[in-house]
């Protein structure tokens, strides 16, 4: 029996994260051809998109894709952000979980270092080519390819030569992909940065398809958002595990400074209230000395206090009006309602805002044989999410809506639903992010926000109504003026036509004002 | 403008798949608090049936669930497997992506080397305990307390003790989770063991609930089914990575034997066709020495050649005699269809498997205030997959059925869809293994295997309308042999009783006939 066993674990071995994803890259988002395609141009985009912010420049980003032969594609983008140094390229392209942005808690596109390095891997995967870079950092200019070591998920970095051409900053990526199909459509590359210019009002997006066309979404707005700081963690919803290693990577003397140095709306008297509850804990102690039982009853003890919301000058949302002039521009829609919420904190502590936006007809949803169907525009920190809708909190929260309380039939109406979820730390559902995962407090702030646009929504509707009835009752009426003009001028010996004139200003006049009255409340 | 960049780069780090798993537990199935007690249940029951299967044992497993606090758990869960040697203890339950299964082509349920070793981040992040352990290879027999070290990925193993009481081979591991929680329904731990109850009639299922309650799901079938072999890649779907990797790390001498000894259906005749097509690749040179350009010529290749279908003998379904006597068990249904589809291979080059049965009446579906609602068991190499039913190619597959056609009514009526796919490569589309990617082959499979259950549903009700509208005609011709007996009585001067008797033996007969016509369809 024993032999058994050890028979069995003969077969042992350990495995890196690069051979891991490299066997497994649908769960990278790379499970159809036209996905596969979309995937490639997200992940460079949305790293494009991060770097401008953190540099505050204005993005101008270029994506082209070439077809090479059936299912095969370059795809090339080019930015103007500030270029990668050349010591961490092979890093930065190449190395599975490397990167700027997974230890930090700031709001950012990408947050967990695997989207470029899976790019590499998918390409490597399916034409065997390496990644071509080109990158200034303004002064330095530098080539390279990329490639993955995928048994040790370490960089292969080759051809590296210094380019003196003084070329301005930022980075040309290009790699040649297998398994892939530019398609048309909902799921396509197109409609991924037509959403990308919705949410990002202040980028240029410039598509060069593979039949040489080229579409420029063009900037909206020409100021850069603002440049996402690093958050405290709010002391509601922080896990035992998150205080117990924080506490003990500290650097404060003691109990008491590291809890109000450390976590957001912990003030001294903050302090000073856990201590009454907490009596026998040492606060004067050192916070590396806590010990998992102290911070299970501390995050117990925060649950039971009362606390400021977090801050929501760490989370950057797009903005009332920046998603009202981006829809209004794409859309031209005859009814916009755009609501922003407050921000509010979901279990790992993170806050998030939620913001979303119901349009009603002009372009709004999508034209079908003989009618409409509504669109859902999906968006996380600004990100569109194409794929993976039935997994998702903004879609589960469109389910639990009634819509007919609205008047509004997401089926058959010229209706967008505009949803965007900001957040230091979005729980994504998968590695492939392309769906958040189905929390409860998110779900709820979501309904909430479309339960008001679609208020917004209902009273256009029955406003319209109500002025179709009007221009009716109207029109009614007016067929009348002539007939009565005439009996008048033989009674009162005036001019018909004074009398025709008059009587139709009073008519006019007379509904305009019941309308204006009413139409007050459409426009909100 | 330099400067910017390497300031960014400044924050630049590489990080342990623990620490990106334990960020992201929710992509593992740690996303609700009762989703994640049935997360920890599957992942040591799972790896507890693959144990036994390879140690061709029949399993009895026990789970056991203990309510701590609120939200927390004590998970204990035994089986009569192998046991775990000392040396891999720690790594098998604490070091991510390490195991036997992920490198060999070989059909398990587990397959990717993360599923305990996350149960043990989870604990530890929501409890701060390890996990215990107590493993007998039958000879030896141990117990240790395991945790992870999360920045390095490395087990932490402790308070290892030698026990010498001969305990029988198995292992018991048992921990602590917080945010938790026990529930009942469609996704609860019960369900979860009912459905490997159902997909696994070899096993001997218990558990022990909260109550203290004992619910046992007892072995139908007295033989342990096949034991997994490592199956050949079929030339079809082969990736060109696949290929050149392969080939790179290949002992064999020349290119043809190599392609004869790894690939299944590579025969001589099929090498020796492929150099009729490649005359100018070199045959006979060291696989080694193969190009990626080489290997792109020959994956096209091998796509225009035709090929025997990949060998069934490594993939091991349940069985049509096995699904029956489970479902009959557990459903006792009016009808039962059950439908083995035979092998066929999707992209990767893996071959699969689809099972499917429709069962109709009796405890199938489920009973909903006033009337029913259709039940789908989804499994995957006998895994029941609870959730994220949205992105998963059985749920796809159901979806694109006209069931209507069928005379079903998956949402009104008495029905349990059960599908299985069994392959060497189960195509997950997450790391939490709750749903098949929708590979349009799967899709396509499964569909076929549906839509032949759903003709035998169909001709079941169709005939249980024909059997009651026989019995309508029989009862009303039945009313009038009283009346018709006194009047031949009279008329032929017999017995009244004789009569009757003779002609109702007669009408039964005639009807009874007519359905036995009919009845040779409704058993198939």
């Amino acid at each position: 029996m024993a032999q058994k066993a050890d028979d069995i674990f003969k077969e042992f071995r350990e495995h890196s994260i690069s051979e891991f994803f490299n066997k497994n890259r649908q769960m990278l988002g790379y499970s159809s051809m036209s996905r596969s395609l979309v995937t490639v141009v997200h992940e460079y985009a949305t790293n494009s998109l991060d770097a401008c912010e953190e540099a505050s420049i204005l993005p101008s980003i270029t994506v082209k894709v070439d077809k090479l032969e059936d299912n095969t594609y370059r795809v090339t983008v080019s930015d103007n952000g500030p270029g990668i140094p050349k010591t961490y390229v092979g890093k930065a392209l190449a190395t599975i979980l490397a990167g700027t942005k997974f230890h930090r808690n700031i709001q950012q596109r990408g947050q967990q270092g695997i989207g470029a390095a899976g790019c590499t891997l998918f390409a490597q995967a399916t034409t065997g080519k390496p990644i071509h870079v080109v990158s200034s950092t303004g002064s330095k200019v530098f080539e390279c390819d990329v490639a993955i070591d995928t048994m040790h998920n370490k960089p292969m970095t080759s051809n590296m030569r210094d380019i003196d051409n003084g070329k301005p900053a930022g980075i040309t990526v290009s790699g040649e992909f297998g398994n892939c199909k530019y398609d048309g459509g909902d799921h396509s590359v197109f409609e991924y940065l037509k959403r990308t210019a919705i949410s990002n009002p202040h980028a240029e997006m410039t598509l060069i398809d593979p039949d040489g066309q080229e579409h420029t979404f063009m900037r909206s707005v020409e100021t850069a958002p603002e440049r996402p700081k690093a958050a405290k963690l709010h002391p509601l919803g922080l896990s035992v595990s998150d205080l117990f290693e924080i506490a003990h990577s500290s650097q404060s003397g003691r109990v008491t400074s590291f809890l109000v140095d450390t976590f957001a709306r912990f003030s001294q008297d903050k302090a000073n209230e856990l201590k009454e509850t907490l009596k026998d804990i040492d606060f004067t102690k050192n916070p590396r000395e806590l010990t998992w039982n102290e911070c299970d009853r501390m995050v117990k003890a925060f649950k039971q206090m009362k606390w400021i919301a977090p801050d929501a000058a760490h989370i950057i949302p797009i903005g009332e009006d920046r998603i009202t002039a981006a829809l209004q521009n794409i859309l031209s829609p005859e009814s916009l309602h755009v609501i922003e919420r407050r921000p509010k904190v979901f279990s790992g502590g993170f806050p998030f805002v939620v913001e979303a936006a119901i349009a009603y007809g002009g372009n709004s949803g999508k034209k079908m044989d003989g009618g409409y169907a509504g669109t859902i525009m999906r968006f996380a920190n600004r990100v569109p999410l194409l794929f993976d809708s039935g997994s998702c909190a903004i879609s589960e929260a469109v389910r639990q809506i009634q819509w007919k309380r609205y008047g509004v039939d997401v089926e058959s109406q010229p209706v967008s639903i505009f949803v965007n979820v900001s957040s230091v730390y979005v729980p994504y559902s998968g590695v492939g992010k392309e769906a958040i995962a189905q929390e409860d407090e998110i779900i709820d702030e979501i309904k909430l926000a479309l339960m008001d646009a679609g208020r917004g929504v209902q009273r256009f509707i029955s406003n319209r109504e109500h002025a179709r009835e009007y221009e009716g009752k109207y029109k009614t009426v007016m067929r009348y003026t002539s007939q009565l003009s005439n009996d008048l001028a033989s009674i009162t010996g005036r001019k018909k036509e004074d009398i025709e004139e008059r009587l139709e200003k009073l008519i006019a006049k007379h509904y305009k004002k019941d309308e204006d009255a009413k139409g007050g409340e459409t426009t909100d």
